[in-house]
């Protein structure tokens, strides 16, 4: 069978009202109740709703669906050999709290999108394509990252099913149970994805910063999800005293955090000059609620810190600065860091064959792109870590994400998934 | 009659038990219910508890007692001619929130002891001798300064009365009728003190920092408490974004906020260097509980700002500084300030004839003293913005105030106790 590009882009151009009404049903049904934005909370009642809308798309597609037993699911378009490694599209489907309509949920319909429109254009795939829906990828609500892909794989860390859920105080196991997932597989290390059988991975996903704003172009191609290191939880303890105590006498842990978080900044700023990648993001910071006043100096600072870069050399050396930092504002300021728990994930640079096919594509078919380090987490990097020949592929998109408004255009989605089809089209010749 | 510096002193070393007694009775009766600190909160049954164990002292002593409308009790001497300007010592008898024993409280038992040294000594003095237990100095409960000793003299700000006391959440009127205080003469401005009807006032307070340690003496005579602005409430409005964000797109607030905190450092470490004494303070600092997260770059920092100084230029030269550092931060950071309320009290520098007479009546006692100027905001501030000539008198104390390990010696209390005795034996002559 042949087919042109045009016929490509036109199968994508086609699904514009039914995507839009797609998103917009989505979106309606995971209103926060408090506003404006929508609420998908991980193994939670939003993102229950997402599954069931995304389901049933599936089954209007004819799509073979199945749960794993971390009630992650998998809609495939069966290949003519079904031993065949099968190629991999897909998203999460839960969201921050008050956040945007996109992020996540646009990777799964640009799987559904690409694969109706093989179908309609009569190609039969030389191997299965599956559009994974994943669980629980946004750490606000656990702490913990990629929760519904490391299952997939049977690499969820100990000690993640009894941390609890932000909000509810709920522990992730009883969540997770209560969505359907077979959690003492889960915490077996059951895999319900290997590497060898997965030929390819392609998540699709808006861009969370203006940098294709910036550049004009509605698509990027990711070079490489970042590996991190986090302090969730670092203390310093400095002296509560008295609004009258003279400088040379205080040990004020305001002042402490504040040289901390400007140290950390001066390191990014010389990063950026010698174009290096990175970002660090202190979330939480925060004086005793309970103890904190107007007349007293600050004895405790309680503050978060999330540390990423794109190579394991890099991210080392950083967290050899991060800890030379400290050391320096403990004998300065005469205070005591306390670190706590340390989390961290590993860099998962894009694979090269797999970047240039897309770059390919999107020249076949004539969208303009660029290349993007992305500076967020995402599941991608379970698959990279995973041995599974990954990559991402970024929509234009206004106002960041993580808030309720994210501004998607339909129309640079489309682009995105006419990059997708125009690659998938090529990947499923026999 | 006659009498020597060696009476004096012996008068005084002479209560040194019923002294020790008196604070251990305080101090039993006020702990705070966690601990391991006293409470003797503003207007409520903390206070409450040290206006019953100072009344039966002043009793004991056979003082007049009174309360005025505002509840504060004065403890009177008569003097020979009762129409004479009359002489007055005193402090408050409220403590912050599991703090210590001897912040306020020792100035108002100094009061005594030097009033029961001079019924000892059997001297009548010329005028009235009044000691003044003064309630809610301390601003941590309901965020107005000096409340008892602004209402005595009919000058408590508007709006004060219907501030909210931080932990009951009820307003300070409510408090105040509970307490015995006629609230409707409080809010018209009666006076129960006028400058003109007072010779003198002294306040013994301990030490807040560790100068007297420091310089190895047991009291130090006070050259004025600083004037102060205050904005209890900042808020720097920054904007939420992901942690993926690249830097130059960021407006983080908490690194604004650092800006701002280390900005004042940079000024405050100047004038240490020019030797002009000021203090800065930011007791509250932090993110949005509700809203921060890990890997959420913060679109709001909240902090309260304490800044005080020894004379009017230098306190509004201060204050251009910081306006000036807030807009910088506004451009660099690309946030926006909002100052919110502001708060402030006058200089108030001691009696320069006060000042020698205690400085000569420690020479006479042989106590080795020296000047400071009190970092912190004291009650005697409200006597000298209102005209009557004024002093402190500072004691030694190790670990500051404002917490439960203040560490007064009670010899050091009696040497203090000894130079105020000193002083108002030689000013009650007729």
């Amino acid at each position: 069978m042949s087919f042109s590009s045009a016929d490509i882009r036109r199968a994508v151009l086609a699904q514009e009202k039914d995507v839009s009404a797609l998103f917009d049903e989505l979106r309606a049904g995971s209103l926060d109740p408090v506003g404006p934005g929508v609420t998908r909370d991980t193994f939670g009642a939003g993102e229950q709703f997402g599954y069931r809308v995304i389901e049933a798309q599936a089954s209007a597609l004819g799509l073979e669906q199945r749960y794993d037993h971390a009630a992650n699911l998998f809609m495939t378009l069966p290949g003519r050999d079904r031993t065949r490694p099968r190629i991999m599209m897909g998203s999460h489907l839960d969201s921050v709290g008050n956040g945007g309509n996109f992020d996540g949920a646009a990777g799964v319909i640009a799987g559904l999108v690409a694969t109706r429109a093989l179908k309609s254009l009569g190609i039969e795939p030389a191997c299965d394509v599956t559009t994974m829906a994943i669980r629980a990828e946004e750490s606000v609500w656990f702490e913990v990252s990629y929760i519904g892909s490391r299952s997939a794989f049977g690499m969820l860390p100990d000690g993640a099913l009894e941390m609890r859920r932000r909000d509810t105080g709920r522990v992730l196991a009883e969540h997770m149970a209560e969505c359907g997932a077979d959690v003492e597989a889960v915490r077996r290390g059951v895999a319900s994805l290997t590497a060898k059988d997965i030929a390819a991975w392609v998540e699709v996903h808006i861009e969370q910063a203006p940098q294709l704003i910036e550049a004009d172009k509605p698509v990027a191609i990711g070079t490489g999800v970042p590996g991190n290191f986090r302090y969730p939880e670092i203390a310093i303890h400095g002296e509560w005293a008295h609004v009258g105590l003279p400088r040379r006498f205080r040990h004020d842990a305001v002042l402490a955090a504040s040289d901390f978080a400007l140290g950390l900044d001066e390191i990014w700023k010389t990063a950026d000059t010698a174009q290096r990648p990175m970002a660090f993001t202190i979330g939480r910071f925060f004086t005793d609620a309970d103890e904190h006043a107007l007349t007293k100096v600050a004895g405790l600072m309680t503050l978060s810190l999330d540390v990423r870069a794109y190579d394991r050399a890099h991210l080392a050396d950083l967290e050899t600065q991060v800890l030379v930092l400290v050391k320096r504002i403990e004998e300065a300021r005469g205070v005591r860091f306390d670190l706590g728990r340390r989390a961290s994930a590993d860099v998962a640079p894009s694979d090269p064959k797999l970047f240039a096919a897309l770059t390919e594509a999107a020249s076949q078919v004539g969208i303009p792109t660029m290349p993007l380090a992305s500076p967020a987490s995402h599941d991608t990097a379970t698959f990279t870590v995973a041995g599974v020949p990954s990559c991402m592929l970024f929509v234009r998109n206004q106002n960041g994400s993580h808030n309720p408004h994210e501004a998607m255009e339909i129309a640079d989605f489309l682009d995105t998934a006419s990059v997708l089809t125009q690659w998938l089209a090529g990947a499923v010749q026999g």
